[in-house]
């Protein structure tokens, strides 16, 4: 029986559409897919030997003397930090110039690896360079909102192959975001605690749509997931804003996100995916009603012109099934020890 | 120079990404489409001869004593109208059964055309079949929102061929649409007239965004565009329900939304496109704060990871250049002399 449900913050639905229900197995492709990415890439801009034909580094995390994480301006950015914020009137309508800071972080200088895949500890550098970044973002006054956020393959929006992902600081918070916002101050209003930390307590309490439980966090399929094997990874401890992950969290996210990145990897065959990293405005970066967590979506249906007139999102596999099915994924032989020799 | 924009009504942000500009050459395909369809397939469940397999028809267009537009309940339909909607919570979460109806509209007997290239009269057709449903489907007291799409192309989400499109009648109106409607209200309370009558007059008066006018309809690509060659088509007389629609009115738009189809078909190569009319709920039927119409948007690009987490649409192509480019694309000729013996 198909049943809409409701996300408890945004009050979005999604309908779970159990009549043309696809079984988890079923996303996996046919075939066997060939990776015939190598270590390096002469060709490849983000390969180590090619670093002067990116824009000089505005961070860089080293180990031996060698890189292993860089991060540079945008070469094809969609904002730029040499323009105005001011509004203008175009007639009726409003426009601001494109003001922003758009970054690509370079994951590893290795090619062919992707955050599944490469050791945790480097999953860690990357981790560290994204709050390293968001830190010193959000010091920006003109700046709002710092989003962190990752594509994987073509179907997720990339065409560059090697490992990288973007942060796109803005001075703007766009007007969903700031309806979520508000949803969820309404909502701690009402009850008097965190929304997330209710949605995160109701989760391990129903126990059906969790994937891993840590230290410090918990992945979970949620209840009105909008695609099939979305996951999101939300912070256990009560906090806003990303920039304030502690040290601990931060070797403990390492470990989860690989984790269930690993989980998509092996068990949907590298399947493409988004991830984002939601976090507070950074002119209120500690609130008490809202809490900093991960969205991730493997790209594996075509939201159509339904999702398009209305925002409600046919999922064609109930989260429950998919929590199963990924919890059930090997992920706990020893993937670190992968060569890693950049 | 990047832009933002914002959209008039939403309130929704777009970068228009001039750094990364695309001209609107570069959408069409590198290699010319081989169209192989045939205008029967005998495999085709939509196909005449095959007219068995699907359920029995809700509504049919006969002419000649043949049909010309089918109208079936949606076989793997992802709501059912045997179901209850009442609300459920399940812990904290609120859910409820997948109650509605799906319908499949069959817009031709012919396999290989599409409303692109299927005769006017044909297109006119089929919109009077959506006014049809449209109204009847309103008339349950159960259903609170009607929607009519057309998914053309695996891109768009369809996986079948034949020319066809969508209804699906919900008891639901979702928060993203109902804040839209709330959001028309409070402009109309703060200009004393509905805010897409205002849209329409300001693009007009502009005139660089303007596809082509009808007696009717104002064809544009909007201000805040979130993706390359994204059209609205709106009509000038202002009415919210598309259920309202005159008889002249569907006339002209079967004209109006066979020539914008074209102008994708002929100037970029037939590419797959959503498009859906948004109505308002059935329970408010005419409001002066809302007015109908069609968001009609090709498959060009993909929405990444930054859309995903901020809804901000980063568009490589100003709407001025797209909408150029397709007024100039010749639909002139008389395309309906296609030869149509089904």
């Amino acid at each position: 029986m198909p049943e809409f449900r409701q996300n408890m913050i945004t009050k979005d639905w999604v309908i779970i559409a159990t009549e043309r229900a696809r079984r988890p197995e079923d996303f996996k492709p046919k075939e066997e897919r060939t990776i015939t990415a190598v270590q390096h890439l002469a060709s490849c801009p983000f390969c180590p030997g090619n670093e002067d034909r990116t824009p000089p580094e505005s961070y860089v995390l080293e180990r031996d003397g060698r890189w292993r994480v860089r991060v540079v301006p945008n070469k094809f950015a969609p904002l730029q930090d040499s323009l105005y914020s001011e509004r203008q009137q175009v007639g009726r309508f409003l426009k601001v110039e494109g003001y922003g800071i758009a970054e690509v972080v370079i994951e590893t200088p290795r090619h062919d690896l992707s955050l599944a895949t490469m050791p945790q500890d480097h999953v860690h550098d990357v981790i560290n360079t994204y709050v390293a970044r968001y830190r010193q973002l959000s010091q920006n006054e003109r700046i709002i909102l710092v989003t962190v956020f990752c594509n994987h393959g073509p179907r997720a929006g990339t065409s560059l192959e090697h490992p990288h992902s973007q942060i796109i600081a803005t001075p703007i918070v766009p007007p969903e975001f700031r309806d979520q916002l508000f949803k969820s101050q309404v909502s701690t209003d009402t009850y008097g605690s965190c929304v997330y930390c209710q949605v995160v307590t109701e989760e391990i309490t129903h126990r059906v749509r969790v994937v891993e439980q840590s230290e410090h966090f918990l992945v979970v399929c949620p209840f009105a997931s909008s695609v099939p094997f979305e996951m999101r990874l939300y912070p256990k401890r009560h906090c806003s804003s990303f920039g304030a992950i502690t040290d601990d969290e931060a070797a403990d996210l390492a470990r989860v996100l690989k984790r269930s990145l690993l989980r998509l990897y092996i068990g949907l065959d590298n399947p493409d995916y988004n991830f984002v990293i939601r976090s507070a405005p950074t002119d209120q970066p500690e609130v008490k009603f809202y809490h900093w967590y991960i969205i991730l979506r493997p790209r594996l249906t075509t939201p159509a012109g339904f999702e398009m007139g209305t925002g409600i999102y046919i999922n064609t596999t109930p989260p429950e099934r998919c929590a199963d099915f990924l919890q059930a994924v090997n992920v706990d032989e020893d993937q670190t020890s992968m060569e890693f020799s950049p």
